[in-house]
């Protein structure tokens, strides 16, 4: 007899990293920033009027898209938003993938694009990172349906040269290059420069890392006019009203705070690179960070028990079972004084497994 | 030559209703609640700390997922939220739609569920509804691979009485249900009581009409435990922070101050009741409304004419220039104040179009 149950997609559920409940831990395992947003955010929810939320809000996000116009001097007709960037990349594989092609994107990088590939039926071909785990573009110039590269790229840290990028981008005219730069405020090199000159270049930004608004999902996309007009029926064809009210209003707010911003992120960078030493002093290993967060390995102690370790003293940093990643450590870059806690609990648990 | 087009997917996209950003105006064009949300969302809002926004939010929303359990005395593991009843929506027909059999709703209901087929690739029959606008319980009995019934139906306005919605339900237990209670608040029998009974029923709400909060974007649906899973699934595999930390606490408070919901559902139900009567003194005809809107008939003017001449005084209603509604106009129930004013401009209309 049939069944309902013959007609259910299945798919293997993706699961997210750890968001522990507890109070007093430190929280270096999602990448967050670890400043609050703005002040200008706070200014928003003071201000912020509850009656409004009766009606629906600007299926267009006017006020948001047209503050990113003005930030990075992208005109609006090429600016999609949506909640978080993996609501935008997810509409992009979704829109932008459709071929028996496969997709290319690295072995080691985020974690969600074969599951995206996965969820819509599109065929990848993974490639694996160079030995330094830096992405050779060779591998991504064969024909293919689609290509993605984080850059920086995580969990590496790494980031790409802008020519690197562009040969890759300029080999790949019939297929759309998707370039993640979730992590590019903390010091990678943005393919922006690169918009006016190719028309299959999509890029995808976050507001969850350098902005501190994870919580209120903002992530966007710059692309040709053409492309962000797919990408918007596709979006009106699910859900034509994603942002909501607040969302809208607190991305806006953050966006013009420019000063601040830039004082957060170059207080996060100036933290990575002190206890980046720190670390190497204690016998870690990494590759130069151009991110927010540190991709680490000891040279004598397993990654598997510093991370039970940081665990049972309540630090939480990301650790993955995986081949080629099993001995490194991802940790988010914290404010100094969590940083100095970490070093400490480190130190002490280095000592312990000597 | 190849291109990056052929790879794309191409869709017409939905056009949502006008949302006008001219103030004074009436609108009465989208459904939505004319009064405010609880005064516990006020209360969210005055207490909410923007600190908190720099963190991801609760992955699986469990402060909104209890307090739904608390109020529909549904088990947590039963209960989906996502971003608006659309998003909800959107996500059922992806996941529980998959087969070469086409999914059956009505050719008069709620116009995305053509649309979410299209962009799924999912075939749909569509059935006429009866003379008198009310669903045929046998049309949705034959082989199908899903049933999708608004209920309340819009913009039709009219009830189904939860027997025949049964009749829908046991005729198709190879195929999943879908109940579309967006409007059940205002007068509709829920299918609620059905959920014990059938594993192949999921009931899909919102925060948008009965809790007055659209701009927060919260929908939710109850299934079967299994069900409920596989859209976990799916949506865990799409995005797993679809819902912003503000979200999951103002649809909390909304939820859990039922005195409020209870007196503001009465209200609208008392307005609507009482200006349906003085719709059909004037002329118009309409089907006994169980939503928070009417669809109404004038007998002599031309609904396109209303509709345009209510637009120059500023009030907004819905019409749609399709064969089988053409004759009609949806009209949202907005304060007494705001019905007093759309009634004295019609009154005025008609008079000039007599």
């Amino acid at each position: 007899m049939s069944d309902w149950r013959e007609k259910v997609k299945k798919v293997v559920p993706y699961i997210p990293g750890e968001q522990p409940q507890i109070k007093n831990i430190i929280k270096l395992n999602t990448n967050e920033n670890p400043y609050p947003p703005s002040p200008k955010v706070f200014e928003v929810l003071e201000s912020a009027d509850a009656s409004a939320f009766r009606k629906y809000p600007d299926p267009d996000s006017k006020e948001l898209v047209g503050a990113l116009s003005e930030v990075y001097g992208v005109d609006e007709k090429r600016i999609f938003v949506g909640v978080g960037s993996d609501d935008v990349l997810g509409m992009a594989f979704q829109t932008f993938f459709n071929s028996d092609l496969p997709v290319l994107f690295p072995d080691i990088t985020y974690s969600f694009y074969d599951v995206w590939c996965d969820l819509y039926g599109i065929k990848y071909d993974i490639k694996p990172l160079n030995p330094d785990f830096t992405i050779n573009p060779e591998d991504y110039k064969g024909e293919n349906g689609g290509v993605v590269i984080a850059n920086p790229n995580a969990p590496t840290s790494l980031a790409m040269g802008i020519d690197k990028i562009e040969e890759i981008i300029k080999a790949n005219s019939d297929s759309v290059v998707i370039i993640d730069e979730a992590y590019v405020d903390f010091g990678g090199e943005s393919a922006l420069p690169l918009l006016d000159k190719y028309e299959n270049l999509l890029i995808v930004r976050t507001f969850s890392k350098s902005r501190s608004l994870a919580g209120m999902r903002i992530g966007f996309a710059f692309g040709s006019e053409e492309m962000i007009s797919y990408l918007n029926a596709v979006k009106n064809s699910y859900n034509s009203y994603t942002m909501n009210m607040l969302s809208i209003k607190c991305g806006k707010a953050a966006l013009l705070d420019r000063e601040y911003f830039k004082n957060t992120v170059e207080t996060i960078i100036a933290t990575r690179d002190k206890y980046a030493e720190v670390l190497k002093g204690m016998g870690f290993e990494m590759p130069k960070s151009s991110s927010n967060f540190y991709f680490a390995k000891h040279k004598t102690v397993d990654a598997g028990i510093i991370f039970e370790e940081l665990k049972k003293r309540n630090i939480f940093v990301r650790h993955w079972n995986k081949p080629v990643i099993k001995d490194y450590l991802r940790i988010t870059v914290g404010t100094d004084k969590e940083m100095e806690a970490l070093c400490s609990a480190l130190s002490e648990i280095l000592k312990e497994q000597a």
